[in-house]
Formats: structure tokens, sequence, C-alpha cells
């Protein structure tokens, strides 16, 4: 029995019912599923989830699926939390980790939010799948619509690395390599879904990729004795991990799990590809297009998000920052983090140790706090950077 | 506290002390840990496991160092034993378990044996390690020295995949490239443990990689409710983890955890390397070094053995099976796998399902067999079989 009890818009704020597929509001922004948190808290406490399936399904009755054999499963999330004390030492921090997100199936974080997803889309009756991605995400609906046994069909730059072209054509997925960026796949998309009825799962265009991201946060909060660190900082491209940790600490609050304090947030992008960054030091709403994206860390590539407005309302209501770095410091840091700690990430998750060291600079971090970082993937599927 | 009681002689049954760095007997052949199990059935039982860390390192009693903070851990094992219901249907079976050591920290099984034996290493005081691999524990000894702040010598054969010289450089280790096979860096590597004084931690002949990689029996009893499957197929080059296995299922029957009932053993081997495979079918109690050793799957391209006399035994005493398969069939396997399921498996991985196939067709598996097949290390390693 699901929990859910509507959907509503994020900016809007209209509610739609439940198990019907949807895309976006009729306004054009994302829609966000609100559970019946009463009826949670009479059945789960923090103490429920101990020795529950070690994934990120133990929080079943936080997402949406009505019954856990509906979930399309591969066994993701719950993924370690490592403390970095010689990565700490080395930069001056007291307490650091590193929520290691590269042990995921089809190594990276994506798996969570497809995981939910296509676990909707079938249950929803969804018969045909459509992804643009910067390609991680590619690779995740390739692997939950093979698992599911639906069709995919993926939309990519030409430009792709190309561990995600291989793991999408292993799977089975159709994938069509645009010349452009995810911002010209994702219009071709939008079109198919109109021509040939296919279920669009692109980040916020659909509700429930946000709901299994969000488990990073309950995760957090698990792996800390239910308490949430003095900052956490996250690379963004779609920033579907940061809009759905914030949701997860809210409604955490709400059923008493946790206190009203908030992790400081910081969003890392890609010097080459800055929009929330250059949006937030701005003060504006919402972010411009950034021109001619570029860096070597693909998932960073994301010139517009549709969910730019809600990052940038938790990255000033938390007190957080924005920053950007260069692919030089993210290559020099993934190796920094190999050789003090032994985990190989990627580029977008070294390039929140760039960040953290630049606030560390700036002051914005005290050496007291104790900081998560956030390696979104492992550095295996960035092989051609390296040689 | 350890519960180590002894070292012993897998073959002249010999024991030493524990708490020396110790590698082969004197009489040449490998140790094995003796638990005091008595002790270890006062303190621990099936059910204590529920709710403890979400790691290997969860059957700490059964495991060599004394307090858990001792333990070199990024959060390996306790990985997910995939019910592959669709792969089942394709090729004929009732109850089909993928056990998925891909989403291990350098996403491969190799992690739980050099998590265990750095562990190890590093309390008993050795300097400087060294290690011959086929290349996936080459990457894991490199990701371990470096988080356990050690130094790290490696030797593999100059054609090993990309993804292993890679992942090692980036960890900081030294890596020395040799024109042979493991079997041939193994020589410079006993050679520099007598001429450096490194210590060498190639699999059997330090006695902790195969504790670690015991926790893959631990883990499947545990995940099917102290119970074990009717038969285990397993990609063998080394093979520690069979050995490995058989020995925690020992160790449990002996705990009162399991009954005396073992699942039938099956040893897969690549076509171009099948040393187990000849010596098994021959009747042999040790097998011949094999010539000229190629295959696409570098972990099965392991021309000779030392635990060759314990892996016949098993295969031999679980009534079980050897089997050998050809490139072609694990690659054509890689992508089923991957089509059926979502997993984006190893060629090593692969040729489980490659055997499994013969071994319906020859009616030593029957369609009512529960089988575990063991996916070894994820494709995303192997992308340059691909394109």
């Amino acid at each position: 029995m699901s929990y859910v009890s509507s959907l509503q818009c994020s900016s809007c704020l209209r509610r739609y019912p439940p198990n019907r597929l949807l895309n976006l509001c009729t306004c054009g922004k994302p829609l966000l599923v609100r559970y019946d948190l009463d009826r949670i808290q009479k059945s789960v406490a923090p103490g429920s989830f101990l020795g529950r399936v070690q994934s990120m399904w133990r929080y079943h009755e936080l997402l949406p699926v009505p019954r856990l054999d509906q979930a399309v499963s591969l066994g993701e999330g719950f993924t370690p939390l490592i403390e970095a004390a010689r990565l700490a030492r080395a930069i001056g921090l007291a307490k650091l980790w590193i929520k290691d997100e590269s042990v995921n199936p089809t190594a990276s974080f994506k798996a969570r939010g497809l995981s939910a997803a296509v676990s909707m889309a079938r249950l929803l009756r969804a018969q045909i799948l459509t992804i643009p991605s910067a390609g991680n995400a590619a690779g995740a609906l390739a692997a939950y619509a093979a698992r599911a046994g639906m069709e995919a069909h993926i939309f990519m730059p030409r430009d792709v690395p190309p561990s995600n072209r291989i793991e999408c054509e292993q799977s089975g997925a159709h994938v069509t390599l645009v010349d452009g960026l995810i911002t010209d796949c994702g219009a071709i998309v939008a079109e198919k879904s109109r021509t040939e009825g296919w279920f669009d799962v692109s980040t916020l265009k659909e509700p429930y990729r946000i709901e299994g991201k969000k488990t990073l946060g309950l995760e957090l909060a698990e792996q800390l004795g239910w308490r949430l660190p003095d900052v956490i900082i996250y690379p963004t491209g779609g920033g579907t991990g940061l809009i759905g940790m914030w949701k997860a600490f809210e409604e955490m609050e709400a059923l008493g799990w946790i206190d009203s304090r908030r992790p400081r947030m910081v969003s890392v992008q890609a010097a080459g590809c800055a929009p929330i960054v250059e949006a937030f030091h701005a003060g504006k709403r919402e972010a411009d297009p950034w021109p001619d994206a570029g860096t070597i860390a693909s998932g960073l590539r994301v010139p517009r998000a549709i969910g730019d407005f809600l990052m940038l309302d938790i990255l000033r209501s938390s007190r957080g920052a924005a920053i950007a770095v260069s692919d030089d410091e993210m290559r020099r840091d993934v190796g920094l983090i190999a050789r003090s700690e032994g985990l190989f990430v990627s580029p977008e998750g070294a390039a929140t140790l760039s960040g953290a060291r630049k606030l560390l600079e700036s002051g914005f971090l005290s050496p007291q706090d104790e900081v998560v970082l956030f390696n979104t993937g492992s550095g295996l599927k960035y092989l051609h950077l390296f040689s």
C-alpha cells in the first residue's frame, strides 16, 4: 500500500491524484510526490530500518511503489559513507566523508532515480521509455528498462564517454547519438514523446526520479545516526540529487526523525558550464542557459536545468554556496582522492574536493566543519580521460 | 579480540602461531586460518548479523582482524544476490541467482581478499606490498594500499586491460608491465620479496586473502536464509573464491549455522586456459601448467594456480564439475545477461552463464536446480573488448 497522497506542482502548487502517468504540471514546472506523513509516522520510525533490505528500497514507505516486490531493483543505493581521514588532513578539515555512489549498479548515482522511475513507469503501464542524457542516466535507464523487460530509446551527445554508449548498447537500448548537448537531446525526446507516445523520463519532467535520489538524504541521516553534517558539497548538473536530499530533510523533519537544522548546501559546477553558479552570484531566481558548454565532467555539461529555481532556493535558504572549478582541478583531485583513500572517482566527484579546497581558502568552510562530498560515479566510466 | 587460533598448512597440516607475517608453509603449500569455533559459537549466531555494518566485515568474528576499526575498508562485500527470473526462463532454469560482485570497491570481487590481506599486513607491520596480477587484484591492492597509506609494487602482463593499469596508476601504486603472464609476474614478485624485503600478497601465498573471499560463502548463506543453493558456478582463475567459500561452509557447519548438505561446485574456465578442467577430467590431483594461455577473460588467464589441489578436491567431493567455454560464448552471454537483467558483467561473469547452458545440455544441471552464478566484476573494466 502506497503512502502517496498526491503529486503537487513545485511552482504553482496545483495538486494531481497519484496513480496516473504524468510528466510536468500544466504550468510547465516539475511535479513533486506528496505523502501522507501522519500515516507513515504511525508505521515506521528510524529504528525500523535496521536489518532491512540493503538498498534504497529499505525506505519503501517514503517511496512511491505500493509493494516492495514492484520495485525494479538491482540492489541500488545504501552505498557506503566513507570517512576520509587522510584526505581531510591533506586539505585541512577535521572531519570529511565521501558518499561513494560508484558502487551502485551501473556505477553511478543515476541508478537510484531510474530504479524509481522505471518501477513506476511499469506499474502505470508505460510501454516505451525515452531519455536525453549526458551519459550516466542513459546507462541506468538502459539497465533498469532491460531488468523490467521494457523498451528504451536513448538520446545522447555524440561525444558522450564510450563507457556510456557501450553499456546502453549491451543492455539492448536503442541509442541515438546527437550532434549537440543534453538540451538538444531533450528537444528530440520531447518531440518523440509527442509523436510516438513514448514516455519521457527526463529528470524532473517525471515525478519519480527525484524520489529515488531523495534516498541519498535518508541514507546520510541513517548512516550518521539521524543527524546531518554541517556542509554537503554536491556536483550539480540537473541538480535532482540536491533537490531530492532537501525534500528528504523536510520529510524527515515533519516525521520527527531529525531536527530543523540543515546542512549548508553547496553546488559545484565546471568552469566550462556553470549556469547555477552564475545565477547564484547574480541573485537571479532562475538561471540563463550557458552558451558553448564544455567540460571533461560530462555529467556537469548541462547548460539548462528545469529545476534551476528549486536549486537556487535551496542554496540560498541553507546559507550555502555555488562554486565553479576547472577541468585541471578535477583531474588533479581524481588523483589526490585515489592516492589518499583508494577511491577512483569520477571527475564530477573530484570536483567536490576541488570546491572544498576553494571554500576553505575563501573562509566559507572552517577547518572544524563536518563535510560530506558526493562521488557520483566511478572513474572507470571515464577511462578515456586517462592514458 | 581475534578468534584466530593458528595458521595451518592445507597440505601437511603443520600449525603456526598467528600474529606473525607469514607466506607459505615450509613445505611450500598454502596456509589456512583456523579459528576457535567454540568461542565464536558462544559469541555470535546467525541472527547476530542483522543490522550490522553493510560490508563483509559484518562477519568480523570469522575474520582475522582483532578489532573492527583495524580493518582497511572501503565498504567491500555484502553485495546483492539478484534473482534473474528473465534469464532463468531464457536458458531453462526454475531458479537462478547472480551474486553481483561488480558493485564492490574497484568493481570486482578482488576487493574482499585485498581488504583482508592489507588489513593484516598493516597490523603485522609489513612495510611495502607487492603482487603479481592478471588485472583486478592489482587494482584492488592499489586501492587498499592507498587507503592504508602503504606502498604497493604491482607486476602485471603488458597486455592487461587498460582499466587495470589506469586504476593502479591513479592510486599511486608502482606499476611494472611484464612481457609474460601472471605466472611470470609471480616469479618476479617472489624474487623481489627476497631481495627487497617486500611482502608478497599473491593469493594463497599469504593466508588472509582467502579469508576475505570466504565471506562470499557467508553472504550467500545469510542472503538465502541460512541455507545454500543446489549448484554454485564460479569462474576460476586462482580459485581462491571457490576454496574460500568451501572453507566458509565447513566453518558454518561446525558452528551449527547450516547443515551438512553442500552445493555442487562448478569451476568454469576459458577454453584458452583450462588447466583445472583438464586435470578434473584426467583424474589428476594437481593440474599441469597450461601452455600459451590466451582468453579475453583476463582474470581466467592463470596457467598455474598454487591452490589447484584444493580446488580439485572440492569439485570432486561436492560431486561438481569443471567446464571450459569459448571467448565467443562469453561475449554472447555478456550481451544476454545485460539485455535480460540489466547487469553489464565481466567476461568471467558471463562465462558462468555459458557454463550453465552447457551443463543443462549435458544433463549435469536439471531445470529444477537452484543455481547461483558469480559475476566477479564489472563489464566497465573490459570496455576495450567492445566498440
